[in-house]
């Protein structure tokens, strides 16, 4: 954590931000798959071609493993972060294809101190992943937890 | 879909099952968590040690992933599962460890059917996961669409 750049006060209520440039392989979504999540119309082509997705597509878990991985190299990595309590409001509007490339737009819906941890700040954030077509893919709510920056530390 | 043992009407409102035996390794760990969450506390044991979280645990979504295997194995690859529109309410209430064994106890909230698709039911479930000590790891719920059994078939 020592080499943290972002605090809670470099995010702000309302902020909208967008990040994310990550191309999904089928290979990727089978191999996702067949680990975690071996349902036919996420691993075998032709199966899921006969499915309600009409086709090959990544498995929800999946898609929230791809959104953390965008997180975490766009602002996460580089953060105070002090982990998340949870997750809401997770929405899988669409499937996600294979050849899909993904980003994130993030909203900061409300931003505050927390009232039993001092210098720690909580974010709760809306984040909304879309495809290369600008179609909405997936959504959700969650918290994060960041320290303050430190008082005299460098801004 | 043609190989469905379990149908909608197998759900009942208020129902409680367990299920789930799966080992947690260190390798897993870090291997998910750097493909989708290269935050230090889940991958590297010495930085996890100065972290909130007193050691190395798996990724929230890791653990969603692990409960999501639990789900297919119990059940979901001989249902009629019609997938899911997402889910609520995520909580990583404590750190999944390396050798925890996580089971999964499901209790079905809510069974209905479609009002607007003809032959498809809606469960609403939540998820608890525990290990072997009985520590209360997650909880998630969530929706699942199952068809309903075709009339006429075995039962």
């Amino acid at each position: 954590m020592g080499k943290a750049k972002i605090y809670w006060e470099d995010f702000k209520t309302g902020e909208t931000v967008e990040f994310g440039n990550y191309r999904v392989t089928k290979e990727e979504i089978a191999d996702f798959a067949k680990e975690y999540d071996p349902q036919p119309f996420h691993i075998d082509e032709d199966a899921a071609s006969h499915t309600m997705l009409g086709g090959l597509a990544a498995s929800g878990f999946h898609s929230c493993a791809i959104m953390m991985k965008l997180i975490c190299d766009a602002y996460i990595l580089d953060a105070a972060s002090l982990g998340s309590p949870g997750m809401d409001e997770v929405r899988w509007l669409q499937p996600v294809r294979p050849g899909d490339v993904l980003r994130i737009r993030r909203t900061c819906l409300e931003s505050r101190l927390s009232r039993s941890r001092p210098g720690t700040g909580l974010c709760k954030f809306v984040w909304d992943a879309y495809n290369q077509n600008a179609t909405h893919l997936m959504s959700t709510t969650g918290t994060q937890m960041f320290a303050c920056r430190p008082s005299g530390g460098a801004v």
